[in-house]
Order: C-alpha cells, then sequence, then structure tokens
C-alpha cells in the first residue's frame, strides 16, 4: 500500500549500547508485539521533542518531566494500541506505574525511563496487560532488535518504517539507526508519530540537542497529511558514546558530516511515513521558492498540501493548477501578487504570471500526475526563502480508514 | 441529498424594483439556464462584498472596478458553468465584454453592469456564447424570476437555496429576498459561493454597506465545508428604494428590526449553502464559548470544523471526543488550559475538565451522533466571547465529487 516502500527493510546496523526487547501485552485488536522496550547503556545521552498540541497525552507529560529530573535515561518504554491521552490524572498515574513497572525488573530509577503511547484516544491504559508484557519484552532484549520494534510500534501503519547509516571518522565507523511510525494526524510539530534515532558516536548533550533540533526542521517538520497533530507525538535521538569519535563543539572536524547522517535518517522515517500515510497513493512533494521567508513558504506550503480540493485533485490525477492558484492566493501572504507566481508540475510548467503557461500542454501536466511521486515547485518570486514540505492525496480510503477506526 | 432542503423552495417574494431574467448559453455541461441577469430600477443602491483571495478572477477585479466608478449600478451578469479565473487578460476582457453586450442591449453603460461568474476555473470564458444567450436573459425579465435564477446560478449544489422575509413598518410593508449558490470551496471571507439579497425599502449607501458587512459576520463568514475559499465569490445587497420606508441613520426607528431581517435572510442562505455542501451527511453547528477574544473562538471553531479527523468521524456518527479535543488543543490558542475545556454533543457532556465526563455513555452521546443535525458546544472558559460556525462531514462523496469534478 505504501507508496515506493515494502515491508521488506533494509539492512539495519545495530548500535553499540542500544537494545531493544518486545512483547504481546493484547493493546491492539489485530494481536501481535505492542510493547516495545529500548535499553539504554549507562553513559548515553538521550534528547527528545514532543508534540506542541495542548491536548498532550499523559506519557508525554511523564516523559518531559522524567527527562528534566532524571540526569541518565536508561529505558524507553513505548506501548501501541492505546494513546493514553485524554484520560486525566488516572493517565498520568497509569504511565508512572508503568515507568514503576520497568524500574522493578531493572536497576534504575522510575525516573531514568521515558513512557510512550500510541493508538486510540480516551480510553484507560491497561496498566495491568503491560506489566504482565514486561519479563517478555526484557528477555527478548537484543541489539538487533530493532526491526522488531518498528513493527511493534505500528498503529495504522501498513509498513515499517527504519533506516540505517555508517560514516567513518579518522577510521571510526559511526552507525546512526532510527526506526519510526505514523500514518495519521501528522502535522509540522509532532503529530501521532514516534521516532527513535540512535548513533554509537559520543555526542556532548547540547550539541545533541541542537542536532535533533536542526534534524526535526526539514523533516519531522514538514510533513502533513492532514493538518492534525496528535496529542503523543515524539522524536528521540541517543547517544551512546560507545564508538571512538566524540563530538563536543560544531566546529569539531567530521561534526558537519555526522549531523548530515542524522538529517538523512530522519529524512527518510519522515518521508517513509508520508509514503506510509492513511489512504495515500501519491507521494506530493512541494517546492516553495522566492518567499520573503521562510514563514511565508511554509504557509504557502501548507495552504497547498492541507487543501481538500487539491488533496483530491492529486488522487484523482488530475493537473488542476487552479486549485492549486486558489489554496496560494488564501494562504494570507500580505501583498502577494498572483501575476508573478509560476508553477511546475514536475519539469512541466503549468502556470507563468499568474496563468496558465501558454505552452503548457494538457497531455504534459498529465503524465506527470499519472506517476505516483509528484514534485510541485511553486516560485512566489519576492525573495529568496525556500521550503520543502512532504504530504499526500486525499482518497477513499482516508475516509473509510477514519471513519471506521474505532468500530 | 441536502440535508433538511429540498428543491421546492418557499414562497419568495418579489422586491419592487428588481427584475431576474435567465438564459441557456450552453455553458454547463448539463444543459439548462445557466445565465442570470438581475436588473435594477433607476434609485437602487448597491454594495457588495468580494472573495479575499489574492487570486481573484476575472469578473471580481471588473464588479470592484465598475462599482467604483459607476453612480449607480443597474445590472448585475451571473453565469454559471465557467469561473473566468485564472485567465489573466483575456478574462479581463472577456469579463468587460460581457457587461458591454449587456450595455448595448439595455439604455446603460458598462460600468452600470457588475459580472459575476462561477464554474471551472482556468477554462476562457466563452463571450459570444454568453452575448447570444443576452436576448433570451433580457425578454425573460421578471420580478417573479427570483427561482429561476436561484437554479440557474448552481453549479455543483444539488438544491436552488432562496428565501424571502417580510417586516412591516408604520403600515408599509418592506420584502427582503435573497438566493445563494455554493457547495464546496466554503470558508469565511466568501468562497465558491455567490449571494443575491435585495429589499425595497430605502437605505442610505452608506449604512446600507454597514447592514451587509454585519449580516455578512454571523452568515457567509461563520461557514466552513473545506476551508478552501474560491476565487470568485461575491454576496450583493441591493436597496430598491420603492417601498415607503427610509433608513438613513442607525437610530432610525425600526432599523434594527430591517437589520434582523437582512441578517435572517444571510444566515439561512449561508446554513442552506453547508446543508448542500459536497456529500455533506450532517451539519455540524459549533459553537465556541467562553473565549478571550472572539478571534480564538473562531480560531478553535476553524481548526475543529476543518479537521479531516472530525469530519470523517461525524460521517461515521461516531462520537470520538478526542479528536475533536486533539483538534482544540492545536488551534494555537496562547497558554490555554485543556483541563478546563467542557464540550457537549447536544445536551449531552462528553468532556468536562479536559478528560470524559464520569456521567458520560457512549450511548447516550451515540443517540447525538446518529442525527444529522449536531451541534457541539466547546467552552474553553477563560473569557467571554462567543461564536458560531456553521460546518459539515467528510464522505466519500466528498471525495468523490472533487476528484470527478472535471472529468
Amino acid at each position: 500500500m505504501a507508496i515506493g516502500l515494502t515491508d521488506v527493510l533494509p539492512s539495519l546496523h545495530a548500535v553499540d549500547g542500544v537494545s531493544w526487547g518486545v512483547a504481546a501485552a493484547g493493546l491492539k485488536k489485530i494481536g501481535g508485539a505492542d510493547v516495545a522496550l529500548m535499553a539504554l547503556e549507562p553513559g548515553s545521552h538521550c534528547v527528545a521533542v514532543y508534540t506542541q498540541n495542548a491536548f498532550c497525552a499523559a506519557p508525554v507529560v511523564i516523559a518531559k518531566r522524567h527527562a528534566t529530573f532524571s540526569s541518565e535515561i536508561r529505558y524507553l518504554l513505548i506501548n501501541s494500541g492505546n494513546a493514553n491521552a485524554g484520560t486525566g490524572a488516572q493517565g498520568l498515574n497509569d504511565a508512572m506505574a508503568c515507568c514503576q513497572s520497568v524500574a522493578e525488573y531493572a536497576d534504575c530509577s522510575a525516573e531514568q525511563v521515558l513512557p510512550f503511547s500510541t493508538g486510540v484516544i480516551g480510553e484507560p491504559l491497561p496498566v495491568v496487560k503491560v506489566a504482565a508484557a514486561l519479563p517478555q519484552a526484557f528477555e527478548s532484549l537484543n541489539p538487533l532488535g530493532w526491526e522488531n520494534a518498528a513493527n511493534a510500534i505500528m498503529t495504522t501503519d501498513t509498513v515499517p518504517k527504519a533506516i540505517s547509516k555508517q560514516v567513518e571518522f579518522a577510521g571510526n565507523m559511526v552507525t546512526v539507526t532510527g526506526i519510526a511510525k505514523g500514518s495519521g494526524m501528522i502535522h509540522p510539530n509532532m503529530a501521532t508519530m514516534l521516532a527513535y534515532v540512535a548513533t554509537d558516536a559520543s555526542v556532548a548533550k547540547s550539541l545533541l540537542r541542537r542536532c535533533l533540533d536542526r534534524a526535526i526542521k526539514s523533516s519531522f517538520n514538514c510533513i502533513t497529511v492532514d493538518g492534525d497533530t496528535s496529542t503523543n507525538d515524539a522524536c528521540v535521538l541517543v547517544a551512546t558514546a560507545k564508538a571512538g569519535v566524540h563530538f563536543e563543539d560544531e566546529s569539531d572536524a567530521g561534526f558537519g558530516e555526522f549531523q548530515l547522517a542524522i538529517v538523512e535518517v530522519c529524512e527518510f522515517l519522515a518521508q517513509a511515513i508520508i509514503r506510509d500515510a492513511e489512504g495515500a497513493t501519491k507521494l506530493m512533494t512541494l517546492n516553495v521558492t522566492g518567499g520573503k521567508t521562510e514563514e511565508e513558504c511554509r504557509k504557502v506550503a501548507d495552504a497547498v498540501a492541507l487543501s481538500p480540493l487539491v488533496k483530491t485533485a492529486f488522487f484523482a490525477s488530475d493537473p488542476n493548477w487552479g486549485r492549486i492558484l486558489a489554496a496560494v492566493g488564501r494562504a494570507g501572504i500580505e501583498n502577494l501578487d498572483i501575476n508573478n507566481i509560476t508553477i511546475h508540475l514536475g519539469d512541466v510548467c503549468i502556470v507563468r504570471d499568474g496563468g496558465r503557461d501558454i505552452a503548457y500542454t494538457e497531455e504534459a501536466g498529465q503524465a506527470v500526475m499519472d506517476g505516483e511521486e509528484i514534485t510541485v515547485t511553486i516560485d512566489l518570486k519576492r525573495g529568496k526563502s525556500v521550503l520543502r514540505l512532504w504530504s499526500c492525496d486525499f482518497s477513499y480510503d482516508y475516509v473509510k480508514i477514519n471513519a471506521e477506526y474505532r468500530t
């Protein structure tokens, strides 16, 4: 179902210092593993970004609290099938209870455990079931457990999402491996998506934080399915300091290359989420160029990517440039002169100076739209800022999946 | 198809000083009348509001220009089937040519004619066909032509939309009659909708303008189908000064009642557009209360009404309060405390203090959601501002209609 992805993952390299265990707690209706445990060896640094939705789930509240008060995170406990969101004070107690259960099995405190949940909102988390699954999760801890974890955290995803990169620095091999889940409620600032990326490099904690922020910017903050952001989203970056490479500062030799590897892993995972978006049949890459600011490029990209009329036209493989131009026009850009705008579908110029390009033919536009992966480039011609956003079309299946999710 | 509307219109009163003629110019694929001509007797005042989309259609540009430079508008020419949008300089020439054709038949200047178009974007307007249809339009001019006009301006509408009100002022009967079209691309600030409202009262022009602005505020600016605003929208209010009632100032006796009649006509027409929205099966009335400002109430209402996840849940009659709360959470309200929020579905309290109400039962919520007309009341409990917005659900048919519109 996913555009250009299958359920065969690329080969994933273990990250020294990280192991994954999984277990079936019976939280997902379809059965299978729904609990994943990520164990970090002492000396690891762990940074994360979370949803900015004011309605954030209990595990997000607890994870933020634990990350603040604990000097060293040792375990990440993730469950799918239940979001533990909209569950009030009980939800907070439940998330804390899960951390406590992990702490009891391991030699650590509850504050050294970060909880994550994804799934249905508004149902109490069955903590007894989660606790009962922990022995199996601990027993199965394995440095090669990335693929199992990628599968265990899936909800409406149709394929697991994972990638691995290796870069050599002065004879030392550094590995970056990441997994993600998510296919609906995706929008900038983290939505129903979870992503876990780890490297065996040693990175100063403040530098690791900046490294994550930069990677998020062009990856998870530049994808949107439906404009809905979720209550539970998080992206975690771990550095275990096991490889013989240390980055203290951005000016350190090789850091640029290392940062790039993190960015590439995040961009791959972010794009994979869109490729597997609920009901998606087309991957839309929106390049907005010539903006006065990045902010106005984002406004235009959002307006186009979220327009149900544009999205249904993409579903129909219809080169309906009028809908794209109408979306640009209502994006709220001050003093926008629509008569300067140029729009390309792939390499085909469809709009020039605000109207249909004279050389444009319906056949040329149709040929681009018939593809599964379509790039739309919108040149505002008023500045030097650019933005790239990945989105997808709106199909019958999007409605079907979201109308029937709870039933 | 439309929720609570049929194609049998209520009885419409003629407005002294206004006649409508229609003709079939062959612009609509399905055939039938697609040109409507509204003739105003001398002495009428005419005010209008237009789309705020930066990509506005040629007829909007010309109508604004004519309204500015002409002291008295005599004709409104409306065509459906072609929006004359995204048509560049040729489009402007075509819109002017249509006005010129009307002027040649009538004893007026081209500047006394306002052009309006609705339909497909990006195709040249067949001006020769429009001109050829004008004799029939002029011949059929009739004070009772409102219903014919309501039908002629339809595009994807499934039913015509019209309403009439009469109010007596000191023995003088004043009539307000209005028609509208529109069912997709509907969003605040005028979208693919056109509305024409006329009264036989005499109203000072500046007062008529304020009267329209107020009526728009709670009607056409408080409906949304998909967040897409169109290139062509307009709402026109005409006062013919034929009834023996004159309003010079807001403090004039009876003006409040007159203003209310205009508001009621506009609200009826605005709601009718939502009832007939593309693919809609549910009318959603969103009441946001307790906001600090009306602006933040609107942000919340927009976020909920435009959330594809909320809209598909409504389509499924699913009392999925988590999605509503998640949409409220991402509305961008500063320092919003989600734990104060109360949400009612109809009379049923579903969320209290940010979580599921203890007394809530799935059966009670389901009973509300099974209805065709559903009121959602969201109390932010942080101020005294309120806003009411009408929207609808997202169905398979919405995707079908918009994926197949051009094919």
